[in-house]
């Protein structure tokens, strides 16, 4: 492939073989400049996908009727209609900024209306989110917790196995990278016969996730085929699903966990297409025993994605690695996910978030959560000689992911959060 | 207080105290019938508030510059306003509604305009529903299921009598009453060493709840005082949370409720407001032990609503009393509710919707589901000569809610869906 006519630097995240998608505003916005807008990401640039659209070059069958999808404020419109218009979007703003097409290349009015450099923009959330699901698909992640909450003997729940478990999680309280995360207060576990605990969380914790974003939904009623659950799915982001474990400790029996995620969630800006993702697919985790029918896929895939998790204790200049993961750790994939969560009919929309849980590797230093990685605190995580069990106020996590081709890197950016201390 | 102008019957739910608002348009809108809007009930018929909007009629000091709320496809932008703009708008249209007021009552062609046979319009879901929270705040029904599922030492969790326990439930699968249900197809239980069973779920309930409103909302990071929280509700709908039992019961340990709650929860169209309510408050259950500062209302209220079950078999043509509850059921109240549900900051918007959970009372027949009315299949429950563990196919279910005052009623209409049967 050509590569870009705009700078694109060997370890930028953002190659012309990626174009991530997300909604953005210039921070210093004048008034001819309509705000939010989709963008696509390119080197160190965001391009206008609605400047686009207004000089007429979305010209493929599909968006040539249909690109007021790009003059939206969000990108459920886009999402909604399908991998077709993606794949035409995708194919025409290659074209527009590779290096050997003159179009955008050398018409300078066009480059400044439709390209502002990354440090002058704001991201803002993609879309509008429906409705947010969390699952629960990395077999080491679902192993440690077992232990640690109900001992060795019971750890995987029983249902594992058969199924993707689920819960819903909480839409409004989900926020976009850099926004800054307030400790919750809550109640925890009594100690013998006192009154349940109360205050700030003494156990905030990060949780490694990425998150799907649907495309277009299906009919209430209507379940999705596995073998057609990809068409559904227009790509995926970095998603920190902070808990406070305290809280999710004494209120998760029976119906699951609810205060102690529900006071933010941070999603990552960019929607890394599967388009773009597919040279990085690779085969999915044999599965044992096999599973029912409705979610025997037969073309088994996971995608290699590199994740890393890094803390920047507070009042520390630097932000120290703890964690290297990898999305193929998920013994769920994708489209079994989709499957499982319309087998009873329950309709998806355009843009809903459907995360994959905490992201373990099976090695100590590839999982996903302090839980896990201080035994619930019971292990101090050294820092380069800052310490910690849970996160203190200051601490920022951030998060990282890309995959490395062919000299050129998918990257997916950052998707970062920073814990302030809990109101008074 | 004078009557309306508007015949209403005795046995009328929509008397002129009551004027509960939903979204409505005409079965056979014209083209010049811009619809979906929002709407009063009165008597049999529907009061069309941007026809009132657009003729200038509220013309108090709040909705005159913001009367533009009554134009809306939802009921969101007026829920956002706050409890003084819902009181202005409850009493301009009591006046309107009044049989000395000859404002309408006198204008044949406004009168056209703006009211509609009830059995001419449709009704809408009335709020676009960010977020749906369902509690479990009925002691009996929590103690019930708990015995059923984990034994009679065990039955209500430790956790229970110190915090209104809830989860998050599925927005997008919310449907409005008189919409078929089609019954979900999923996993139960393998028995012994087999595979999960897999097909149309066997065990079909309905679930008695109501269901909270949520008027204007709190920002994320701040909680609402739980003296101040019943300005965060605009009023209560009938809700029923279908259930699945066999999919709920192995699905639902560790992360809660998914499938066998998310192919459809019906609510009723007309969200009755707590200030037509309010005379029909009462004392809320005393409290063992105390609850949590955060939770210690200086006013501790509920409200006497007698709730009915009615179940129409398939192929007979009446409907069958199977359940009597009461709203006052509820152990934990609205204001706690959302107190608990913000305290860790998580933010609410308008249009959220909050789920009581299932409203069972003490008696046998006040039991409000039939997992608890059968003891989870053991008995037959008889509908006059036919009999059910678990609803079947065809089989309709019927909820209705009225509080009687001085030759008045403020009643909520009725909440239904009929059970179709799964897809093949």
């Amino acid at each position: 492939m050509a590569n870009s006519f705009v700078q694109v630097s060997p370890d930028s995240h953002f190659s012309l073989q990626n174009l991530p998608y997300g909604i953005f505003h210039p921070r210093d916005a004048a008034a001819d400049q309509p705000s939010p807008r989709p963008g696509v990401a390119i080197g160190d640039y965001v391009l206008d996908l609605s400047a686009i659209a207004s000089a007429g070059l979305f010209d493929g069958p599909i968006l040539k009727s249909s690109s007021e999808c790009f003059l939206q404020t969000t990108l459920n419109a886009f999402l909604q209609l399908g991998r077709p218009a993606w794949k035409e979007a995708r194919a025409t703003i290659q074209k527009l900024l590779s290096a050997d097409e003159p179009t955008l290349r050398d018409n300078a009015s066009l480059r400044k209306k439709s390209l502002f450099p990354m440090s002058e923009v704001e991201m803002l959330l993609p879309t509008v989110i429906g409705d947010y699901t969390d699952f629960f698909s990395s077999m080491h992640h679902a192993k440690n917790c077992g232990t640690i909450f109900r001992g060795p003997e019971n750890a995987i729940p029983v249902n594992w196995f058969h199924l993707p478990i689920a819960y819903h999680g909480r839409a409004s309280s989900i926020v976009i990278s850099g926004t800054d995360i307030i400790r919750p207060r809550g109640q925890g576990y009594p100690i013998s016969d006192s009154p349940p605990s109360f205050g700030p969380s003494k156990k905030m914790d990060f949780e490694l996730e990425m998150a799907a974003i649907v495309g277009p939904g299906n009919e209430l009623g209507k379940p999705v085929n596995v073998n057609e659950a990809l068409d559904h799915i227009f790509g995926l982001v970095l998603m920190n699903d902070w808990s406070a474990r305290d809280i999710q400790a004494w209120e998760y029996v029976p119906l699951g966990p609810f205060l102690g995620k529900s006071f933010g969630t941070t999603i990552s800006p960019w929607i890394v297409t599967l388009d773009a993702l597919e040279p990085f697919s690779c085969d999915a985790p044999n599965q044992v025993p096999n599973p029912l029918p409705y979610l025997a896929e037969s073309k088994h895939k996971n995608y290699d994605i590199p994740l890393q998790v890094w803390i920047k204790p507070a009042g520390q200049n630097d932000p120290f690695l703890v964690t290297k993961s990898n999305f193929n750790n998920l013994y769920w994939t994708l489209s079994q996910q989709v499957a499982h969560h319309t087998i009873n009919g329950c309709n998806l929309r355009p843009g809903d978030l459907l995360g994959t849980g905490t992201i373990s590797g099976p090695e100590p230093d590839s999982l996903g959560c302090l839980l896990e990685l201080t035994w619930n605190g019971k292990n101090l995580l050294d820092l380069n000689g800052v310490s910690r069990h849970f996160l203190e106020d200051g601490d920022e996590v951030i998060f990282s992911a890309c995959c490395k081709g062919n000299n050129y890197n998918v990257g997916f950016g950052k998707c970062s959060g920073k814990i302030l201390p809990a109101h008074p």
